[in-house]
């Protein structure tokens, strides 16, 4: 429909987005040139440096948008505090592994490269990672909240909590991508059944304890 | 004792990687300079290129030894099988926090400046990575074996456990170092609260499921 016309710049950027994933994803942040990233797009590579300025302003780019989409995907569907939290954790949980396995791409990026390229990039990586875990600190407190009183779990708990919940997610996603025939519901059920009984059990205020 | 004799070589080196592992932990592999590593070691710059060759070679000397050491200090209080199954975890994931916590520049340049420093280091780190989730993987199941025969729980089961298992214990060794009053006990009681339960009905041959 648009043919020849000229695209409004939204549409351009996001083709130029899409193109450096790819890239940056399948080579690394060194090796992929500004010439390929904008072949793929479809666009001139003056096009892409008037746009993003630089390769460094172009990762970073990405990393925001794909973390992002990521917390999006996972948010959406956590919202109705109506629905009992395991169920509300089963549907973030599946929301995640489905979205890492749609998007192979952006999670090396977001999970790899980003923190494997040094600075400024590592420290992108972090704070988009911080504002997930602060997320999945909220989903966890709420459902401590809606159990029992707001006591017997102090905030601590709750953070440390939402720490193991995100490194045991980020450790699955990859390990799924990376394993033939591995599903995101797989993922998920993998995930539920390593620390639902777990959180399920605090929320009823009983720990393990050693013997 | 020593004087100024001359120290056997294994000692010098130790010596060397004591403070390389400093100086990367707190300035990042590009910012620490040789000078400062072989001043901290209390030998000459020559030296340090005698034994370690190079920035580079010594850094991943640096990532090997650590990872070693943290295995090791896991492995020892693992191996006797007739300990329970969650007294096995609880006491590598003491052992495991206990070692974080006690070396936070290894483990700070294990868990960030390895991996966030590029090729060949990410490399390296990923490598060790996957011989510790071999290892946890091996010990869960041991554990499930223990429990009931081996057809309910997949190797492809098993090692999704480890890797979330893994990605847990990561993210919370993080967070404890850089949570003032957050003690290696602490993170090791939260990891058994979140996982234990969940490994525990697993073992029973009970999982979760969507209503």
């Amino acid at each position: 429909m648009a043919g020849t016309k000229r695209l409004p710049r939204a549409v351009r950027e996001r083709q130029m987005l899409d193109a450096a994933v790819a890239c940056f994803a399948r080579q690394g942040y060194q090796a992929a040139s500004m010439d390929e990233i904008a072949e793929l797009a479809g666009v001139s590579k003056p096009l892409v440096y008037l746009y993003l300025n630089s390769k460094e302003e172009l990762f970073t780019a990405c990393i925001r948008r794909e973390a992002q989409a990521l917390l999006a995907a996972v948010a959406e569907v956590v919202t109705d505090v109506s629905v009992p939290p395991d169920e509300r954790l089963w549907a973030g949980l599946l929301a995640f592994f489905e979205h890492t396995a749609g998007h192979p791409d952006a999670w090396a990026v977001l999970s790899r490269h980003a923190r494997t390229q040094g600075e400024p990039f590592a420290t992108e990586a972090a704070r988009m990672r911080e504002e997930i875990a602060d997320f999945v600190t909220g989903l966890i407190g709420e459902a401590a909240r809606a159990a029992h009183g707001p006591v017997e779990i102090g905030p601590r708990d709750v953070a440390a909590l939402a720490q193991a919940l995100v490194g045991s997610a980020e450790s699955l996603a990859t390990w799924a991508n990376g394993t033939p025939g591995a599903t995101a519901r797989e993922a998920a059920a993998t995930l539920m059944n390593f620390a639902w009984s777990g959180l399920g059990n605090l929320m009823k205020n009983e720990r393990w304890s050693p013997r």
